[in-house]
């Protein structure tokens, strides 16, 4: 007779152990590192809740507290590798195999670690390709999640930075795992239930409000009168050209310039309504005063923005929130939408190959890109038409079955800082996938999807480029005084001038004389409080006044 | 000052003319269509919960009931439509417009309907698409959802037939919009919250328990011999090569003879274990003796099958169940899954062309294509490596860039009903796009994206075709005696056969002498039963014993 419930007997031994340590669900922080002995076990598949933004960070140290001796070779599979203590499980032995998405700030650690043998990496995901895996062959064991508020019956209250909470949970408790909550507070009523106390096993209150990165703040001050130029190029030349309504920007800088640009030049152009009303994002302070313009409709978001929370609360027809006011965020839902809801990606990258191949991924670092693979690739299971999508489908005209087509577009300067070339013959994925002992050379966006490249030198349309070599050829043409830049073929990068692949600033109508930081709508933090009505509460860190 | 809480505040006008027809959140069936002429306002987006399965019918005979002269022009935004009562709404003119994923058996309705000029369609989208445009540009302004059962704060339980319901309440509640919820009983306690009552405006109870169709029961008796022979192919031919784990079946009579080869024909080649462990699929019946002979490790679904509650509550090892021990489905999460962690998508199609492009739609019906646009797609977004995915990129090989690829595949017999052929020079696809008016013609799987196309007369390996010439050919070398196989070029075909392109069930070792219906682990429904230990209880229309 085989038995079929063993998750549930081994969580129901794991639950009698843990239970000694809580008063029905709540757990004294004091004694958090003993329940999390008593109910992890060795071997565990362990999901810690690490976002973008929130982290539980009190659960993340409790853990990397436990004695190897007792819990080791763990394997983590979480979002986001953000905290040192994230990767002081591998250094202690009580982890020793990693799935994840990005490691941003951790990503040189995690690569020495990597090479010391510490740790082995299943692989390096997507967002929304580790959450199909948590339902598939990753799913949590246990899982160390992070919210706002809880009650005495585990209901929880995620407030403005949802993030993967609900993806993360939904896995593990419906598969007979273990979920426990860091909260900031535990209350009798919280403000709204955004996770049922049923699908939580236990709760502790952290010591200190739960860690909080402003990950998509970009302050006006910094951008440049270059990403002015491209901004405008991207304006008229995209936005305006395919009527992109919606979309999705990635973070930086080049973006933020777009964002900032919509209310003056935008408008100027008479695209209010026209284009980017429709948006998959985090609340990005830039994009204050095209709200204040009237420029968008709804914005829904993947996490939250340290310190927009009045600003949203006061916006409720634009951001989707609860009664309570706050926001409901939801990175499975919203990469959801920006794969499948959004005509375009905008983003920056680092490198561009001849093919149109990008990547941030450089040497001595394995970071992993989070969203953009999947919000900058085309879905091809997309079947909804709408005008962008279809014009930039027939400019791609492949094969007899006419279909749609994803704007996917790559922004970058020719060269970045200490005068790299952005323009390579190779990238330097290759030699990190040789070193890292990965399967692939790690690649953001390929080059099929890209159908795009915007540097200060114009716009490259693939999507009209006939072959390989034109391909080759648009790319270097915008590729400046970069060696691949320099390296092109002149009489064919002028024909695919003439023919509208390759246009420069002036083909566009753009003059580089108006592309001054008088056309940002905020040129600093401060303007951008007062866009907002003084509603925008920028941390410290941003704060000069 | 531009007013910001306008959906706010035309919601509280609304809550506050429906508030009268209610106690708290619950409203009398009987006053349901007054409530509905409270709260729903003419130009709305509404979104009725129509899945697969479970239907909210009571709500959408009560939406179809609504005089026209008062409520109108309604914007409809919906999964499935499955019952008259979905399209009775254009009918009577409450409604006008009309986005959805897929019609089943209101599709030749529904085509009338078009052609008459009394509805006019955004688009026919999969699933995880029209999610996607939920929280971007399609938001409901009204969902009237379907649940087990509520208790008076409006915390609803959707037992195992969860599909749909999180996904649209999420959109609704967070936007400012009304959520109303149909359930069988207004209980004290439900037996667990699947969505909190802070999300939920008016419950009611419906007359009859909501209706719900038995969408994923093949009655192994109607499997033919030919079906066991593709079955074989399928196993040895592609599961077996490719070792793949992770994967969906599409519906249909070619998978469940698949399904039912896994404890036999598969365990004769020693692949318990090596393949289809893990699956994003609805608890296919078919399954069960696969799962009772330890082939299978995981099941997540879609959404759950009338008659398996018992069985799937005796199984908490295989299948995500909640600690009421009925399962927790989620469709948009389930669909995440088999797009990003399956390894394999194969179902059935009724037309292929010459370029592999494949479609179900047939002249006269508007049904769309649920989720297999989504499933049957390779994800470009995907970053982690399998065996499997790596191996199918290899034999890909496209550009100079290595990347993996999902396996897509086709099965088909040569000739289906009334000896129409399944091989054509041009889809009928594109005569309904002309007739219907669609911008694009509806394929469901693009020939780009199909790796495999199986039919009784072998396997088509189209990654390993050179260019576009031999993927044509190898189409037609498995066409058979439809005048498309009829007219291929011999001597081509003999050669992709010496290089493995095309492999016969001989090249596979597959005796077709073999192929018998005694290699079924369950040759009748009764069966079914016998091998679930009798937990099983098929529906009354698939019994005759």
């Amino acid at each position: 007779m085989r038995e079929w419930n063993r998750l549930g007997l081994n969580k129901a031994e794991r639950m009698e152990r843990g239970a000694a340590l809580a008063q029905g669900k709540v757990v004294p922080p004091a004694r958090i590192g003993e329940l999390l002995a008593q109910v992890i076990e060795s071997g565990d598949r362990v999901c810690i809740e690490g976002n973008n933004q929130k982290q539980a960070d009190f659960l993340a140290s409790a853990l990397a507290g436990l004695d190897p001796a007792v819990v080791n070779d763990l394997h983590i599979v979480q979002s986001v590798l953000a905290l040192p203590s994230h990767l002081d499980v591998f250094e202690t032995g009580v982890a020793s195999r990693l799935d994840f998405s990005f490691s941003g700030q951790q990503s040189a650690r995690l690569a020495r670690l990597l090479s010391a043998g510490q740790l082995r990496i299943g692989a390096i995901h997507t967002y929304l390709e580790l959450f199909g895996r948590y339902f598939t062959d990753l799913t949590p064991r246990v899982s160390l999640v992070c919210a706002a508020a809880a009650d005495a019956q585990g209901n929880l209250y995620t407030g403005g930075n949802t993030e993967d909470t609900p993806v993360i949970v939904e896995a593990t408790a419906f598969r007979r795992g273990i979920v426990i909550a860091q909260v900031n507070e535990i209350v009798d009523h919280v403000p709204r239930v955004d996770i049922p106390g049923d699908w939580v096993d236990f709760v502790v209150q952290s010591p200190r409000p739960h860690y909080i990165e402003p990950l998509f703040t970009r302050d006006p001050a910094q951008i440049s009168e270059i990403q002015v130029l491209m901004a405008m190029m991207a304006i008229k030349g995209i936005y305006a050209e395919y009527g992109v309504k919606r979309l999705n920007h990635g973070i930086g800088f080049d973006t933020a310039a777009i964002e900032l640009l919509l209310p003056t030049y935008a408008e100027s152009l008479g695209l209010r309504g026209k284009i980017a009303t429709h948006w998959a994002l985090n609340p990005h302070p830039a994009l204050i005063p095209a709200i204040e313009a009237g420029f968008v409709e709804s914005v829904h978001s993947f996490g939250s923005e340290l310190g927009m929370e009045e600003y949203i609360r006061a916006r409720p027809d634009v951001f989707f929130t609860g009664p309570d006011g706050s926001m409901r965020s939801n990175r499975a839902l919203s990469q959801t939408a920006g794969l499948y809801a959004c005509d375009m990606f905008i983003g920056s990258t680092l490198q561009i190959d001849l093919q149109g191949n990008s990547s941030t991924a450089t040497l001595g670092r394995v970071s992993g890109f989070g969203g953009a693979p999947n919000m900058g690739s085309d879905a091809r299971g997309r079947r909804h038409g709408t005008e962008t999508w279809l014009r930039a489908g027939r400019e791609a005209g492949t094969g007899t079955m006419p279909r749609g087509r994803k704007l996917v577009v790559q922004m970058v300067e020719t060269f970045r800082e200490h005068m790299a070339p952005a323009f390579v013959e190779k990238l330097d994925a290759w030699e990190l996938a040789e070193t890292a002992g990965l399967d692939l050379p790690p690649v953001m966006i390929y080059g099929d999807d890209v159908t795009h490249i915007l540097t200060e030198e114009g716009i490259a349309n693939l999507l009209l480029c006939q072959n390989e070599q034109e391909r080759e050829q648009a790319i270097r043409g915008v590729a400046g005084y970069t060696p691949v830049g320099l390296a092109r073929d002149k009489a064919m990068v002028e024909n695919l001038r003439d023919r509208g692949v390759i246009r420069r600033p002036a083909d566009l109508g753009v003059d580089p004389r108006d592309a001054t930081r008088d056309l940002l709508a905020a040129r600093s933090m401060k303007d951008l409080v007062h866009a907002s009505g003084g509603l925008y509460d920028p941390p410290a860190r941003f704060r000069s006044w």
